[in-house]
């Protein structure tokens, strides 16, 4: 009988957060998950069957408004947090205070430069608190921090484009291959539900369908945590979203130079290398590339690249689910570590 | 040189007014048409074409906030309302004192019955007045009403399920030759477009794609038009609207049984009679059924249809686009007749 | 520890057979799966993981040629067949005689009634053999025929639109609450996955996109599965697919008449009473419809009505995964019964 | 009454020929154009509106296999060729020799340079012949080539990738503002209408739809027509063509570095003043971008960009519809400049 622990998902009704909560069902380690609205939320739906009614016939599913102070007592031993990043930054700290730990997928916590997190423009109570607890929340990626992760009391889970750029790049930069100097480029591709469950002009079906669109070109809020993890200057870094007329997946295209001419073969073995110990990651057979449609509704990050004839310039593509490894799917993995199991429990 | 006269659109924002501006702007006998912004959108944007960039390159497309007691100092001779239904019922009378003819979008004046009226709760600050402008009103599909179109003040343009389904079953009604006690049915599908440009939940790209949803069953708003113009009573009639995962578009798969068995010949020939003289219907061969893609950006309802081997259960399939023959390319062709044009003038 | 048995899967690169491979390899009681190339596909890939990378990561999926004489010798304890009808007809003897169990997916064995198997056109070298054979073949929907389905020799998996329309009217059928002679009509619209993975110009992207289209009004194979399984005469009912623009599920929309009025609590009633043990249907309150996203990637048949005011026009919606209990996952169920085991096996 | 001639279209029941048909069809100084099957469809369906019903109602229109010795007796003007660069490569000197002026469509006459065309494997019977006619046959883009295109015996119209590249990096590389040496890169994505007709895996909808892929890299046919036009060196250009759920489309987002820094109005300005007379393009205000969606169905190409803070990086975006300003449309644009017309007659 394994060791089973009590979640929480505040924020159950966004796109995420349902994908959460409908893996942390099925997850043989979890107790049936408390799930909570949003704050302000009260008058909303009271199951979250009723707003998807998806899961139905897995017995009912009752939300209830979240009281912050008193989540100790209701036992729960983790809380996900699937709600805005202002939410996150205020309530955190007390959560943690009650021994709870802590997976953040909101923004609130991703990013140690001031100058990359001036975009979320916090407006922090205690400075101090916030700050150092930025310092101690380990960013969730677990391919890259999967030692701090272990025991971890709040992780700041990646961004959905930044996860699926920097698994993309890690492991050429972290090995000193890149001329990042030259400059890398991510020409990313996301489905609509990236943008949210708030309906808009820009999520209209009759907007959205048909249609391909870049935004945000050299603003978009996951720059600075790309920046932060692969250790790039600002201007060594081009990084371009567009939405793209499906519901779900990423898929990046990443331009970048190498140092010194090298063979396919070498280029592989350093992807395979890097990630020789993680599961949720497929790199692609030289010449071979990944699709969007692979990686759906998988917790798999998938990788390719082409190599120009020079052997110098090369594409790499990098393929996700932005709701399973560009978010839920990854904060189970971050959970999975924190409590000591097999990452991939509960996401196969 | 043609007679051109001066058109005005209010509510150009929205679908079916936006399609309508684009008619009108290369339509040869009018003068550049007016634009004017929903009342209350004073702080909207200034120019459709910033709305809708899609028409710039045609030089700008400058928007006014409609001012309804000065329209005819501005010369318009013809005004389009693709406003909500509230705003028509109050304000056509004071634009048709002036003189001012109206081709009206919405379902403000379609309804003749107290009963099918109800849906709508209109609120009219002078009932009889209403009233009696809805006797005048002239149902706008040019291919039962042409005769009327001649020189009509006040135009209701037909909603666009309406008009799928009656230019279905409009030839066999009239001929008498449907067991109309047994029942007509009709299983409508239309595009996004049709639920309108106000982002919904509904209407958010990942909730519509990827699906296909029934609403509205026994409810819908369009089921007195059908109703009144093809002589039904109410339990004669079951209209089911759908809403399909595609921009735009209307599949009515209307199913009925015929007072005695006939050949496919005949039903055709019965079809081809009625539509003779009118353009814009086309007529499948027996046995051929029209697809939705066939009259995407035309202003056809095309229709076929495919009889059991026992010549009495007869599936009529009629197509539209729905902002074109469900909307502005019928308002179009609606004014045209007012006018004494060609209908299909400004519509190939 | 569960007694697990040796499945294999011949066709296996198609929509329905790759389904079933991934539903097979995580299906808790199932050893690794034997994957077969169809008859003929000698030359074809090697790996499943070669057609679907979907399913790389777990390990090398081979194929090998399918040799019908040799089944027992691998050991294998039942045989899942994603090929053509010809192929099963043809095979189907030799394989039960091994002693292997057969689940079949085509439409070889479903039909008793001589006139409806017409439309298949089957040249049995051994007719006797073949006719005593579909007598002893159970028709694959476990809510009707779960008593026979125990230790099954060949189950004749049903029809994807088939199970949608027949589990839709089951209830009110059996319990003699249908006017039958008024007639019943189910316009059921189906995703592109559903016409196979050969490419036509009928599912070519360009055609399918924006579109939606009737086809094979009163002559679709499936029509005589569902007046077998319903008792309903030819006469009775009137079946139209649709190709829909979405890569997977079905909605039927299906039309009747009650023998007498009847309250809508009533009718939900007779529903969940004929469902009661059945987890795979979920009945839907009383004026909520299902809509195809809801059982998307689940083998749910969802289910749901809507009546008319005057309580005898019925409109019942039902919409199901074509690829799940439309096919694959219908057939694990079915599997599961064959061996005595929990229906939902594998399947939540 | 304005001149008229005589067009043919060859391949007029593939995308871009039948977009062309319906171009030509009702263009001012079109007579009916001549429809020719592809050689060796003499068994093909005989009428345009066979294939597309979307043209019926407009007359037939026959189509005849194609004679290419007996041209000039049907006193064709111009034949457009939408046929494989096999074909054209073949036929195109003797349709010449009958002083008929042909814009071809295909790869066959685009290339100069040996080692770009070396991936058409073309194999001539006259290689002297077909030299000098490749010398001969003017590059089909009217923005860059308008003069030449004046009485051009020989029109070879650009590819579609080729046509969106190309114009949205034009004005800067000409002007010399761009440090090539650093390279360019061009991100690009097409609608599934690029891929053609014939239906293939790849074009399958239930691949291609929900999907994305990257394809060709470093290896598709059109760099060679990019490097040409804008005078790059192979090393100093990397494009990389993906696969776009949607019909038709294409999104060019371009990557360049400024040799020094430069303001936005700056940029703007070379842009608007490199397209001041051509009304085919349309500049987009600094900051703001096109979109796919805006020049769907026209002949527009729409170019925007974004500069960063270093005033040196540049992103471009540059949006067409493949099968107009990508083929058909442009192809009667330069038609319309071969007869000294206004380029864009019969395209608004």
């Amino acid at each position: 009988m394994p060791q089973t622990i009590q979640p929480a998902v505040a924020g159950a009704t966004g796109y995420a957060g349902f994908e959460l909560a409908r893996l942390l069902l099925r997850h043989p380690r979890m107790k049936k998950p408390l799930l909570f609205t949003r704050e302000g939320d009260e008058k909303g739906p009271a199951r979250l069957d009723d707003v998807y009614p998806h899961i139905s016939g897995n017995g009912a599913s009752p939300m209830e408004p979240l009281r912050w102070d008193t989540l100790r007592q209701k036992g729960i031993d983790v809380l996900f947090l699937a709600t805005p990043h202002e939410i996150s930054r205020k309530w955190v700290p007390q959560v943690l205070d009650q021994g709870i730990r802590v997976v953040d997928l909101s923004g609130a916590w991703r990013l140690l430069t001031p100058e990359y997190r001036a975009v979320y423009k916090f407006n922090d109570a205690d400075p101090q608190l916030a700050d150092s607890l930025t310092k101690r929340a380990v960013y969730g990626i677990p391919e890259l921090h999967r030692d701090k992760l272990q025991d971890a009391a709040l992780v700041a889970n990646a961004g959905c484009y930044a996860t699926s750029v920097i698994l993309g790049l890690a492991p050429l930069v972290r090995a000193g291959l890149l001329d990042l100097d030259h400059g890398v480029i991510s020409d990313s591709k996301s489905g609509v539900s990236g943008a949210g469950k708030e309906p808009t002009q820009k999520t209209h079906f009759v907007e959205a369908a048909n249609n391909l669109s870049a935004y945000a070109v050299f603003s978009h809020r996951h720059t600075g945590e790309i920046l932060e993890q692969l250790g790039l200057a600002p201007e060594q870094l081009v990084f371009t979203p567009h939405l793209l007329p499906i519901p779900r997946g990423i898929l990046s295209t990443i331009y970048a130079r190498l140092k010194s001419p090298m063979k396919a073969e070498e280029v592989e073995a350093v992807l395979r290398k890097f990630y020789a110990g993680s599961p949720c990651v497929r790199i692609f057979s030289a010449g071979k590339l990944p699709q969007i449609q692979y990686s759906l509704y998988t917790n798999y990050c998938d990788i390719g690249f082409t190599l120009a004839p020079d052997g110098r310039r090369i594409v790499i593509v990098s393929c996700l689910d932005n709701l399973m490894k560009g978010a839920a799917g990854q904060a189970v993995q971050n959970m999975n570590l924190i409590f000591g199991w097999n990452e991939e429990e509960g996401l196969r």
